[in-house]
């Protein structure tokens, strides 16, 4: 095998794979997978000749950005880990026209700094953006804390350069901001966490960024206080750029930089605002007014200046990595509900955990209804892997009672596999399944991940 | 056929078919169809039945909304026109959680007034509002003026209630705003056209209403001066609500309400800006000032009262209808070209008019690239029909030559069947028609719709 791959990208360029080739975020949880080759093509060209000769010799495909993901999705089950690493490029920005073409290897943070340079915004800001891909992004959708007012990866998605099977490169959309003419193959390629084709490269929408922006943190004595305040900022009249949660388990978890002092039981929320100036000052001041004038209100921080702005959110950034390191371990799982459920899925967490006698917390997307409820594990104790599983199942059914979904932005990988058909109609489950057939009729492109 | 209907949508809801059921926008291109029968369910549950009766049968279904789309998709060619139109129910509003459930059959205009009525916005505003359903709006992806800010109808679509075949209904998405459980199928049936499923009901995105908007008007002398005018807009640093261009041709055939007189050869643009009342009047004088500053600019005009703008943008929304009445028809094309082509697209319109003897003229959303390329006919004249068919061929090509789309915003319908395999490469075409097959494997649902 590794004769014939080196033939089409080059003798460096396929390698037995290491560790890091093997695992993802979700590491942390205890997945580890297994693969023949690592195979780094250096073009879209040499992309769909590796697709081919693993179509055409049965070998299973599993592409890889990052390595950042937090459901499993590009940790292999055999065949090949076909790296995009090498696909570096910054095809083309053309500012005045506020979009940018990417090879699929550009990290997150590439694509955010090259939009700023030029006076615009690239706002999707999932974790991890210095070492995420767009690549990664668009194959998970991802999300992230801006996502309330500027909508997840797919919107930014204009078109793409993508492989599908048995081997083709195709291009979908293009710099062209609405196109109907087919199938909206874009929409349906993004989020399907390389199941459907191997996506290359990108044209990216951009908008002009903000001149200004600033934030509030507010400190809850509970859950429901939180969602009160949160219901009092959603009806204010102003949409917040942002609005986040972190519980008290959370927030200790990175207490040393925390904006506010969170009490056992109580919530921490972060809101917030872009605009030009003057827009950010009066949306700050009415957004505060309508967080702080209620019940159950502990306390009240303002991060105005742009640097305290930035410590705040690269603070809320690290909260993942934070909550590991209380014991080396987490299981973490992004279930999102309708926003008027978001005060109980956050409480049953915490009743989850207990049941199951795991420490648990919880933070995420509060606007969007998008939890990370997270059960803290030691690393090395098989047990609490075993406890955390079942843990898992509950906090699925917990999102289904809720009317909610098993997964708002890190997507099905491995770890959920088999939920989607306990949150979809049988005919619905059929159709998911019809649409992987019809594109991967092999079942080569990352088999076992995104399984309903 | 109509006794087995009727036994399902009891005996007044099946009738034959007359003259309104088998055309739809496009009559005044000379299209119309054939159908047995007109079905008009009252439920969700019954469009399921008819599905299957359908289905069970071999006979064709051709959905129906308000019958006001551009490119055929709800002319019938045999089978059943199942009419959502006794579906206008709005399901629910959850004011402070930004969202509504609605029936298929409710209009555009009432989706959008139920959203005022409670401080919010649904900003999607293709022509037609009051005739057009939100079923249509979905099945064709619509999008109109604001999208340039807003984005078009899928972005505003988080879940679907919808009938799959052979006859299932199904729920997709929900009230949840970000999920990633499943391939994304929301948004492959949105734009679908009717050809994958029969959506009965959805649930819609919305955000705070602005409090304020305002809008300017500017003559240009040439489509050039206009792109350039454009080009300053898009980089002064806000970002425009809507973003229009009309030509000399397009303000003549509505000349009595038009806001600024345009010289031949010229071209009107018109900008609108939303927002808090500070915010527009500074955004208002930013783009007044760069949309002036610069060559060919030959008047501006300011609609910064309520009433006057809303009387621009209606003026606006009947272009379509005022240029019919100049000879009874016309044909009209929505290409979508990337916005640095726009002004190419503009000038090849005419030229292309000229070279078939056709009198043309041309608007649209020009933030978004997307023209209405539009040729006049006098619909008592078959030999202007075939120059016009002749015509749009040449503007599709213009289309691809540009890097862009055959339809930006109407779809595919009948009228521009075999398009898309000029516009993609082979092995996407073989995707979109996979996906089908995958979804209506006989081929019942609304067939010679979207046809690659």
């Amino acid at each position: 095998m590794r004769h014939e791959l080196q033939a089409i990208v080059g003798i460096d360029h396929v390698r037995a794979p290491g560790a890091a080739d093997l695992a993802d975020a979700t590491e942390w949880s205890g997945l580890r997978g297994r693969a023949d080759a690592v195979v780094l093509p250096g073009s879209p060209e040499e992309v769909a000749a590796v697709v081919a000769w693993c179509y055409e010799h049965d070998v299973p495909i599993t592409p890889r950005g990052g390595g950042t993901g937090w459901a499993g999705g590009a940790v292999p089950d055999g065949g090949v880990v076909l790296g995009l690493e090498r696909l570096t490029r910054v095809r083309r920005v053309d500012p005045a026209w506020w979009r940018m073409e990417v090879d699929a290897g550009v990290t997150t943070a590439t694509v955010a700094r090259r939009a700023r340079e030029e006076g615009l915004y690239y706002p999707v800001d999932p974790g991890a953006a210095e070492s995420s891909h767009i690549g990664g992004n668009l194959a998970t959708n991802a999300g992230g804390p801006h996502a309330l007012k500027h909508g997840v990866t797919r919107s930014w998605a204009m078109g793409l350069d993508v492989v599908l099977a048995p081997g083709e490169r195709v291009r979908l959309g293009g710099p062209v901001r609405k196109d109907v003419a087919g199938y909206d193959l874009v929409s349906l390629l993004v989020g399907s966490e390389g199941t459907l084709g191997v996506i290359c490269g990108a044209w990216l929408r951009l908008v002009p960024a903000p001149e200004a922006s600033s934030s509030i943190a507010v400190a809850c004595e509970s859950a429901k206080a939180a969602a009160a305040a949160m219901e009092r900022a959603l009806t204010c009249g102003i949409v917040p750029a942002a609005l986040e949660y972190l519980d008290d388990g959370a927030v200790a978890a990175a207490s040393a930089g925390a904006p506010l002092f969170v009490p056992p039981g109580g919530v921490l929320l972060l809101a917030d605002v872009e605009g030009d100036p003057v827009q950010v000052a009066r949306d700050h001041d009415t957004l505060r007014e309508a967080l702080e004038g209620g019940d159950g209100v502990l306390a009240v921080a303002e991060f105005a200046a742009r640097t305290d702005r930035e410590t705040l959110w690269r603070w809320r950034d690290g909260i993942g990595l934070a909550v590991i390191a209380q014991r080396g371990g987490k299981l973490s799982e992004d279930l999102a509900v309708p926003v008027d459920r978001l005060a109980e899925a956050i409480d049953e967490t915490q009743v989850i955990g207990v049941r199951h006698g795991l420490d648990a917390c919880s933070w995420g997307h509060a606007g969007d209804g998008n939890l990370h409820s997270t059960f803290l594990l030691d690393a090395a104790d098989p047990a609490q892997r075993a406890k955390a599983d079942a843990a898992a199942q509950d906090l699925f059914a917990l999102a289904r009672r809720l009317g909610g979904t098993v997964s708002g932005e890190h997507g099905i990988g491995r770890l959920k596999a088999g939920q989607l058909r306990e949150q979809w109609a049988p005919a619905a489950v059929a159709a998911h399944e019809a649409v992987k057939r019809a594109l991967d009729p092999k079942g080569l492109l990352n088999p076992g991940v995104k399984r309903p």
